[in-house]
């Protein structure tokens, strides 16, 4: 049996989503940018994207930027942000636990001159909404929150700490880094008043190199590079047709049958949960109740087994083929502590003992019974060798 | 007959991109920063398209380093060299026929502070080598020459301009956008005293979305965007690893059975011009005779029939499925004056009369009939129309 848990990091792309990413290379493949009718039907793919991307939000199809992916859609929403409001105010607020595209092109931006200030969260990761009241300022220009943490699944109040900005400033702009939250949450950005929006398609069993940036109809935001003007010039290039259309087909397929999808995950994590209960010493990071399921996203789960290093239990999870992440793994193979874990004051033994197990829609319940049955035969021997 | 010669524009994947592209969605669909098995697979994919592609270019691999896309490769080299290199000083050389990638780079660096000069070419499209030298300095920090024009096929004298730039200071970046010549001509980069050169996966039978920067070992240059730490640090985010397989796969191609391929793209070239040649009032723009071989690329010649919209051409070869191009079609549909013809001082009454027809090596000898035969129809046609 071979059990891919680690849909955080990457997601096998859906059979529909290959079929329209075969067809946009081979008989659909022309410029977006021509003017005969290969560049008019790959224009199609593209404004039919849009088209189903903007109906899962529930915003125009103007509205969506295609982006490579999460990466730029953050370094985009922030920079692009930063730069165009330079003259509105310097100051920045974040989280203690964003995702590396946020929290790297925040230190960037502290070289240019802006004052960024990283707001604490509590010991299940949630933001202290009195901490961000408090930061909040008329100088204040941006505010960026991660909707679901990519290491333990906490889900933010977006929509009470976007009401504080607004309240606060009304011109701040306010980004969500929505890389794990889409396709697992409904997202309404104009009734959560989000103004910029990322996420990313191998996420969501969508293509890797393409991703998207929602953009609030007249958001102040600056291009951040140059060329042909595609994309009302906010991103410049020839359009990644295969990777687009591929990322609408994710998308549309994402709300499909959405409450199920979502019943299903929950239902798993709730079976994993129940079941790692059972073998001693092991942590759970987040939350973990049943009647906190509006706080933790349904497809991640941090644990720490106490006394074995992730990444031995990684590698011997992966010899009965079982795959998992030690951290997030979304950062380049060097292993380093997680911003996540110390701004949760999880325990400094447990900080290289966390793991992360994340699902998708394809896994089954047979194969949270082998993982957890893997990890208990594993797991003493595993310990032994740690200690002696 | 369906005539595709819009092939400067995007190029149909090659059926091997097809199918390593849609492996690597379904099997191998694991991240590269993943520590387990899966993701070691699709490490060792993005490895072996570097090292593919290194070797077309007598380059290491770790020289190599993935992008979107053409116009992000260029906007990496030119901003990224700017402001890493901007105690250096602030002077930026290139010429007036770039593509829009590079031309908006330096447009957005002219409002940084950094002066471009923009250097004439002559009745060809040729840069002036004079001009180079006479305006190259010691305060010079980078030059940003294009091998291949996009419109007019044109080769510069990458070589000789990058000796000059050296000569005159060893320390000023020398740029290459190749995004036209890679797969067309031979490129050694540590010959050419090239430091920096972009490249395009969907101008050579490879993905859309995808496409490299070669940057010499030691080239001081900056990202542009900050996260995983991916590449070194120098383009953090997930690994597009379809679209990089997809790319090394083409790479590879491209310079298999090179010379045959080259040979039969002259020859339809040859041919091209050789029937136009028998319908009035037409101008070639560049250069057009067969000893001129070296200085025209293989595959792009750009024409002129007099009093002929450029835009009613191509609807009518449209209508009889011959797909070209008005202009460069690189930008995003708007119709304006091209800068290139513009700069070749084309007649006034050529400018909107241009249109480019661009060749592959899946393009047959009597499709070039078939069109030349259909202009010879349609012309005299579309010329009284436009007389009246």
């Amino acid at each position: 049996m071979e059990v891919y848990f680690d849909n955080s990091a990457t997601t096998r792309c859906s059979s529909r989503v290959q079929e329209i990413v075969q067809r946009t290379m081979d008989a659909d493949y022309g410029n977006p940018s021509s003017m005969h009718k290969k560049g008019v039907e790959a224009e199609a793919c593209v404004k039919e994207a849009a088209a189903a991307i903007a109906k899962t939000l529930k915003v125009s199809a103007k509205e969506i930027y295609f982006t490579s992916g999460g990466t730029e859609s953050n370094n985009l929403a922030i920079l692009g942000t930063a730069f165009a409001n330079r003259r509105a105010g310097n100051r920045i607020l974040t989280t203690q636990v964003e995702h590396a595209s946020v929290l790297q092109a925040m230190k960037f931006l502290e070289t240019q001159g802006f004052e960024v200030v990283y707001l604490p969260v509590d010991k299940h990761g949630l933001l202290l909404l009195d901490a961000l009241e408090e930061a909040m300022d008329a100088r204040t220009i941006i505010v960026s929150v991660m909707q679901v943490n990519n290491e333990i699944g906490t889900v933010q109040p977006i929509e009470q700490a976007a009401a504080i900005v607004k309240q606060k400033n009304p011109q701040a702009v306010f980004h969500v880094d929505a890389v794990q939250s889409y396709g697992k949450m409904q997202i309404r950005p104009k009734k959560m008043q989000v103004d910029l929006l990322s996420v990313s398609g191998h996420k969501i069993h969508g293509p890797k190199g393409v991703g998207f940036l929602y953009i609030r109809d007249k958001t102040k935001i600056t291009p951040l590079s140059f060329g042909g003007g595609q994309q009302s010039g906010m991103r410049s290039g020839t359009h990644n047709v295969p990777g687009i259309a591929g990322l609408g087909q994710a998308a549309y397929e994402a709300y499909e049958d959405f409450d199920q999808k979502i019943d299903y995950l929950y239902r798993l994590r709730r079976l994993f949960l129940t079941r790692i209960a059972q073998i001693p010493d092991i942590t759970v990071h987040g939350f973990t109740d049943e009647d906190e399921r509006q706080q933790s996203a349904p497809h991640i789960v941090s644990i720490a087994p106490a006394g074995v290093r992730s990444e031995v239990l990684l590698h011997a999870l992966e010899e009965h083929h079982i795959y998992i992440s030690a951290g997030s793994a979304c950062s380049s193979n060097k292993p380093s502590v997680s911003g996540t874990l110390q701004a949760i004051h999880a325990m400094p033994s447990l900080l290289d003992a966390t793991v992360r197990f994340s699902f998708s829609i394809h896994n089954k319940e047979d194969e949270i019974d082998y993982a957890v049955k893997k990890m208990e035969e594993l797991l003493p021997k595993l310990r032994r060798y740690h200690y002696h």
